[in-house]
């Protein structure tokens, strides 16, 4: 559900504050280095700021990613020495903070939500905010896990294009990786609601209802974390912004393509949604009329049988039909007539 | 439900004419007064009209907070010694005026709705209205309850950057105040969507529809008061008034974001509250389905064997069976076949 | 519903032919006219065109009043003198015209639909044009009623501004009035949708749900008058003409507001006749399971217990049990057993 | 429903083909001409396409109105003539072809749906398009049926205007002869909607519920073909055309009016549909809630009334109640006691 | 349902990666060329890279026609060779993009769907690539099946004026073909509409619901490849590259109109799927009420009556009925008044 619990921390706080309002302990940041040039590259965990400072300024291009944004004293003297504006800061460990682009002079600055999967199939969505400098792309996330390793792996090995490019393609591949990610999650939604379709038609349990709604939960919940890319990548290709070459907003051309393609699945998914609660709907009624149908038909052939029988289980001393020789069959012979009669009614109806 | 009331005080009247049309009886307004260089800070309660309008005049920043509005005379005299137009005075103690933002050479005019919850968790919604002047803010309040006891404490006590900065900083800090509060109130509907959620899962009562109809209400109502800030606030920042200098814009677009925040989580819960209408709607449909099913199984396993228990129970005089040693034990044992055979067929229908 | 009839007055006329096509009989027109100066006013009734006319071009400022629009030869001739184009002649006397600005060199011409309530509370729309000269304003309205009872009592006794101003003030001031009354239909609807809300809780007869039907019917229409007026008014405020003067626009800026609040009240009063009839439907349910259930118990706990009287009432010569000297008192206590685990079967499915 | 059947007739042809679409059998074209000036009118039934060049090209206004379309020679050979380009003549006789305005340096463009009522009521959908040149206008149109009547009567006559003026006010008066018969159209509907409404909540049978959705589909249909109207008129006003004057604007913002209307009637028609619609399933519900309560009530009473009666049906030997002098009536008592009880229990419930 | 299969393929590959995701297995492709002049068309299979680049080349206009595109290898070298961006071959060969077209200086790239039936009314859906230079149009696609035989029909034999105009004129010639196909889909989802319709009406099984569900799912994933094909044309007509002849945009205009037809058609059935839906529903309540009267007219009927039998079925010993002499007899009329009674009733509230 929503978050909202921001209020609790921030409530008559001046804004600007730089406060973690995220779900986990404290803990010390760490911060992890690639420095690389299309030849070599260079790995390596800085402790002091004047150190990742140094990978900052250098001639090569460089990821600095910050992992634990808890420390507020770190985060806080990190962004001075970046030169960095305190609310841009306060967003970027706002673990609350919808996706956004903010553009300076001097840096890019993005907060998007990672989601995937772990490998309960349980959806996961990790803050992370990304600053696009000259040379420099700073990185800070929540948790070591990520859905970077692809984009280090290319780093580490050379592999494409991305050491011979400069730091914008460097954001962009991040931000690359974070979309393909979402597909991920589409594809994990897919499944269930193809489960779901399968369970409505054949096993309607109540449980399948609560299934739904949770799906459509879930999809509005991801909604509103992947929504709002589309616009800023297509804020980012009209920015005039000399951070970001001609060559890179080709590239996020395709990736504004892919959040399209996000949006409509996610649009269809919400209509589909609603098609199975109706599917739902409609079968619990179904049920209930097969129900009704068993219940008229035992009803409406035995409680006339009864009736004949309790006729003639009354006790008047003058009862003619009683004593006659073949009554009993005679009677007999009236209800079987009588419950066939009904049987081919309830045939000739269809309810049979 | 909304308030159209202001039609049984106006009609017939002239436009601009300065009536109080809110809920509580007619008091005399107080003044409060906030004073502050950097360095200083100084609060008094002053009673003539000139006294307050020698603080919007001194070289000072002020924060001139005028507590009740219903004293239509004194207002009237007020708005006139700060040169306001008597139409926004109007507004001003109107306490039905949808927020609203109006740019004047002089000074620019804002209506809000502070949303609070009242320590038995009711939700209060209060009328405040704020011009901000070259070197004074000027607050028209129902009640001294209110949200900006932050903001108080922090010129009181010189926390942060607000006694270093303008007027404009200033109406900046008291917009964030109210919308800060706006999250909380919207933690409170969150914290009622998830009791009622858990409550249509497992105990559907007929109270629990009526709350679901009660909390839209609020989401319609909390929307109508909250929706139209955002698109004020964006004009603001789009504005080219000397009153509001490019650093408090800064701090604005900040506020926008929290309003778009705040009105994606109002158009989720409103989903959510057709969601968890749809998911009552279905429960109620699952138990009568239980319920028929019951009936359905009870009546189509014991009519057929009363009807049996009827047949011998018949007087006539010719029933050869009756006569049988095991006749009884026979029927018996139809009755037991009947009653297992109904038992397996219900089973396997999985009404079971 | 919907009034197409217009079809049936002027299929195959030409376009600008003056019909009209109001549901009154054919009476004479009436004109009242008010001449005013700061100073002074004059209220006469005129019998000539030309009369009329002279008050037109009199340097004084004049409300002309036609009351009666049926005599389409009068209204043909007065429109001549007064340089009207035929096709808005045709719009001022179409009472099912649709609220409309048009902006002539000379003159704005207005359409719009005064929505009042009878003693009876009934809601009665009557039709009425207003077209504003630069020293003149002529309106048409179909009867005597109206509301703008509050306009000639302040032009009578000068109360407020209205005498010192222009004839646009005036304009605005009928405006203004004809806006101050879609208040008092709101409150109307305000008030019988708190009726129904009550009802639907309490006591959900069908009649409810016809009249929440019509409910929704009379927003949709009131919808229909007021809705166009905002547009309207916000494009007479952007409007170059002369005729409006930048003081005026202040208060139409106004009335501007008052057409938003009306708009969104409506927006949201056509949300809650929706939840209405969905709470509506959703206590048919409640109804229905209840029903169901008081069947359902009755049916599960007598009808096993006939079984039994059942197989004790039958006739076979040898039925062990009917001989012994407690069997009747062992078969009640069986059935009385059974009633009593019944009743607690349905006590912990919580249908007690 | 629906026609997409060009996709049988068009398949792999060339675009631009001229391919007669409608469900008519071919027959050859006829020509209506009328020809006039201010002081007279000639008609007449020109038969080669030289003669009727000669109109098109001759001083006076003339209007060439082309009766049958399915001679696809004749179109092309008259096309060419008057140099139209090809494709604008297949939509000419494409009688499946949307309404659409397309303006050319020689020639304005225009395709339009004719709706009329047949004598038994049945709706009518006709295929019309006009070009209308510099002293010219060519209609297309399928029957001889068509709603130009009046428009023939004021030429032949001289009545109204249309005489004194040139070929853009023709072309104006005949697209106001089809949109002054949609409001006959919507008065059909209109009524239809009332009588279905009067049914739904005296009789509804589920024939209503079918004739519900007929005219929800009937509405989406004639949506279809107005719709797009409104849309193309204002493109016409907003033309820089020669073609059209100032004047003949003036109309055309008239009839502009017409379509708004039309329009707004039509969404709400398709509102009110819903809501009956929602009325029929409301009354369904409201009928099977006095079904189950009379079926419970029944049952209720008797099925507590026969088990008693079954219990002293039972044939124990040893049953004291049996023997007793007054058993029979207190049993009788008893039940009736119990009636009573239930009886008023129910009322208590208001079920009776 | 939605492919989002390309997560599996691609997650942390570098983009620009050309990766086949098709659901066919990796075969060569073939590439089929047509050369033509407006006098002579040469058809031939060119295997090597340098004999297709020749045929790019040349003078005369070509289509150049691969069949076949999971040959990644092949394709990229064809790719270098006629200069094509890396990005849009990878869009090229990925059969999960949406339809877009992209303009470039030297060539305009775009992709669509094509949507037919197969002989056993199967909806497939392949994914075509469609590259127009200035001499040339290259055409990527999966599969020999596809629904440009008519263009090939026109080109071989000289048809319309296919061969006499530029490769834009082919371009547009393809996407016509493809645009003419989404007709002959319509119309088979059209049919099934109806089919479905006439079912709801007098058989709705609940197989009718499943099938309902389907066709609007079907809707759907139609309307996503369909409709923003009518955006890209539009975008294609407003273009200003030198590759469009102003002649071949009004053709294009003409394939607009399609789209809008098409997209509106779509429109419609969805919201005829949701009339369905909703008429499914109304008639499930429909036969549940047939099905409760039924049982609520039998069970009224025979439950008292079956009382009435049980009370003289007591064994009291003093019960004066039943020793009088015409006792049973009596009983017998009150019973058969009873039994005429309740039909008379059920028959005036109009149950029978």
């Amino acid at each position: 559900m929503q978050k909202v619990s921001r209020a609790r921390g921030k409530i008559g706080k001046a804004p600007g504050t730089i406060t973690y309002l995220g779900r986990r302990e404290k803990t010390e940041s760490s911060v992890h280095v690639f420095d690389y040039t299309p030849k070599d590259v260079y790995e390596c965990y800085p402790k002091t700021l004047n150190e990742i400072l140094g990978y900052k300024n250098s001639d090569t291009i460089s990821w600095v990613d910050v992992v634990g944004i808890s420390d507020e004293v770190f985060i806080e003297n990190l962004g001075k020495k970046f030169g960095l504006n305190p609310l841009l800061l306060e967003d970027a460990i706002n673990t609350q903070q919808r996706p956004k682009i903010d553009e300076y002079e001097a840096y890019i600055f993005g907060v998007f939500k990672m989601l995937y999967l772990t490998d309960k199939n349980e959806l996961v969505n990790e803050h992370v905010a990304i600053v696009l400098f000259e040379k420099c792309v700073l990185v800070f996330q929540e948790v070591k896990d990520d859905v970077f390793e692809g984009v280090r792996n290319r780093l580490t090995n050379g592999l494409g294009r991305i050491r011979t490019k400069g730091s914008d393609y460097l954001f962009f591949a991040l931000l690359d990786a974070i979309i393909d990610n979402y597909f991920v999650v589409l594809e994990n939604i897919n499944t269930r609601m193809e489960v779901l379709e399968e369970e409505v038609y054949n096993h309607p349990t109540p449980d399948v209802a609560i299934r739904i709604q949770e799906l459509k939960k879930d999809v509005l919940k991801i909604r509103r974390y992947i929504f709002p890319v589309k616009e800023l990548i297509s804020r980012l290709i009209a920015s005039e912004s000399h951070l970001i070459s001609k060559d890179t907003k080709l590239f996020l051309r395709d990736a504004h393509d892919h959040c399209t393609e996000i949006n409509e699945s996610l649009q269809i998914y919400r209509e589909m949604t609603m098609s199975l609660m109706e599917m739902y709907m409609s079968n619990m009624s179904n049920k209930m009329n097969e129900v009704m149908k068993v219940l008229t038909i035992m009803a409406s052939i035995f409680i006339p049988l009864t009736f004949i029988a309790g006729v003639y289980g009354m006790n008047f001393k003058n009862m003619p039909e009683l004593q006659t020789e073949y009554g009993y069959f005679v009677v007999w012979g009236v209800m079987i007539t009588l419950f066939v009669a009904m049987l081919v009614y309830f045939k000739n109806r269809h309810w049979l």
